[in-house]
């Protein structure tokens, strides 16, 4: 738009290159910063250079960290000797969420695609099978995403972990809370018929 | 979420005050930007920052500007002597987006509003004056939005216009196109059946 000035155009853009966020709201947004005060922007962009700066990756089970261990892996209370495997962070995050799960986790960084030529070294694979002679590991839950490369991945690791001491379970699959049956897809269904469970 | 680093958190937070960001979006954009190049997130910053230091209101027409004039007041094609005054930038853009008006706008800054001490001093009327006298304008159309205080503002402009040599006239209200009757409230039907026309 020919009305806008050059550098208000340019935050535009550069605020609808961020996921999820169109010319409206990218609008939106800029007009809002322009009627903050100069400091609340500095703090704004400070928050988000330091994040940068200053993440990395957890030494034990590769989520987000500050620091050289994570605040998972570095809490006491969770214990270590059962561990959640999930693709990404943002999975983690998720279970995380649902303020339930009590051991610890491992971040995989992906799942396996032959395609694509992600094999198991491309992933964490051979520290988790470390961290699990280390911390003499009793339960990995599988939790990675019900795709084809989360199903790959499952199928792999329950391969390998066969020749360890450990109790390898799946994250269930079914109707999600609130699902309505007549949108769900067929494989969900069958999944979740073959999962079925008498009334307690 | 304890299991969120803090920096990521923080990044997570600034981003969660900004308009029609939730706790989701914001998250999700952390973790976009923790995957982008550190590059790009400081390029992300400099734009926000860079409009923050350069934008200031056009001297003519209050609009948003780089430069002592607008984008719209410095482009010679624009006639000077028709004004579309409306109360904010927002508007302005609202209005330039429908490429059709090819005049110069006058941004208010607002509208009167006495409950919150809001008089024409406080808006840039006096500047609108000047602007009439000066650059001879023969047509002021009153945008203001179809509010009490939008009203109230583009009476109070109807008024003292009478003094100057100059056309007044009132953007058009009614059903917007796309609308459906069954949900418009009752006012705008009324001003729609005020407003209605033959037809040509």
């Amino acid at each position: 738009m020919k009305a806008l000035p050059k550098s208000l155009k340019n935050a535009i853009s550069a605020l609808q290159s961020l996921p999820g966020l169109g010319e409206k709201s990218a609008t939106r947004i800029a007009m809002y910063l322009l009627d903050s005060p100069q400091e609340r922007v500095k703090e704004f962009c400070d928050a988000l250079l330091k994040m940068k700066q200053s993440i990395r990756r957890c030494r034990d089970c590769f989520h987000l960290s500050d620091d050289d261990l994570c605040p998972v892996c570095s809490d006491p209370a969770r214990d270590p000797q059962q561990i959640c495997v999930v693709e990404t962070t943002s999975d983690l995050l998720s279970i995380e969420q649902a303020d339930f799960f009590k051991g610890r986790y491992h971040v995989l960084g992906g799942a396996l695609d032959p395609i694509n030529n992600i094999s198991p070294e491309d992933l964490t694979i051979p520290q988790l099978l470390d961290r699990i002679k280390r911390d003499r590991v009793k339960e990995i839950i599988i939790a990675t995403n019900p795709t084809q490369q989360g199903e790959a991945t499952a199928h792999y690791l329950v391969e390998v972990l066969k020749e360890f001491p450990v109790t390898v379970t799946r994250i269930g699959v079914g109707i999600p809370m609130g699902g309505d049956l007549k949108y769900i897809d067929p494989v969900t269904i069958r999944l979740a018929l073959e999962a079925r469970r008498s009334f307690p």
